[in-house]
């Protein structure tokens, strides 16, 4: 917990893509008590043809640079610590060179029971 | 607001890739209310082996053309919106050149508090 | 119903990738009832920088192998049936090669009405 899905447009350095998917880790770690060893990111990048946004949305520039992650987590968090979490991965990515007009986050949220981390194991409910 | 994944085989022109995109994005304007600005797409192009669907799945047969479309977008819609969407969207589609049977479409919906559409702000919910 | 992705390191031989996707979907048969005939599987086969994950969750140690499956399938199974479908699908997975620790699952739980599954109808409520 979490998954972590990133979508982009191709063309980023190697080393922004990994600041990139650190930040948005780091972010849910220090603002929504996701463990940090549980650092599952898929991130694709994207020819311009794949990866489609607006010029604007609801009044927020958007540019070639756009990021659009989106978030399977465990249910429950409360509407502060998500407020929190999107402050924070905002502050991380721009400190990792993405304008914070071009961060779109989503979140899925799922029961404890929908988990399975590994050995065909529910991992949280026993 | 909506944020929609599109997976197909890969090898359709680009101008019908990018008439498959709008087709989807129209609908969901004017089936479901979706602001006519928030196009936002995530298109996916797939080897066969990457791509798998049956000859048929409950009577309805699919072919290479299968497009798949899921739709993260705000909770709350009614049974008989979502029935026009998904008629809107195969009647778009089919325009755009896929065939009725080929289109599968999911919906993910979530609460309004789980969007983040630019600058780190919790964009539904102040 | 149901819609799978699948994401994993590129490598893999094209057999294994397939016996990959046929585990993920026989063991949704046989554990959690979903039909025969709906096999629809997305995979993503990504570079080192695309999917990363940690050495270890858990305690489960993680191998660049790693395999992760997110399942869009009706809502309603019991705790029981997941515990099952997971057990099943490490089973399956172990015999097309994957290490039980490197599989990692999470469900989608979606009302009936979230579907379309060809021509643009609401195919399980009507």
């Amino acid at each position: 917990m979490p998954l972590v899905r990133i979508s982009m447009r191709a063309g980023r350095p190697a080393a922004t893509v990994k600041a990139i998917g650190d930040a948005v880790h780091r972010a849910l770690v220090e603002a929504a008590s996701a463990p940090a060893d549980g650092k599952f990111l898929v991130i694709t990048e994207h020819t311009p043809e794949e990866l489609i946004h607006p010029p604007a949305y609801l009044g927020v520039a958007k540019t070639d640079g756009v990021v659009i992650i989106q978030v399977t987590m465990n249910a429950g968090r409360t509407i502060e610590v998500k407020k929190a979490l999107y402050a924070r991965m905002a502050d991380l990515l721009a400190d990792a060179g993405v304008k914070r007009e071009d961060i779109v986050i989503s979140l899925l949220e799922i029961p404890k029971e929908n988990w399975s981390w590994g050995g065909g194991e529910m991992t949280y409910v026993k």
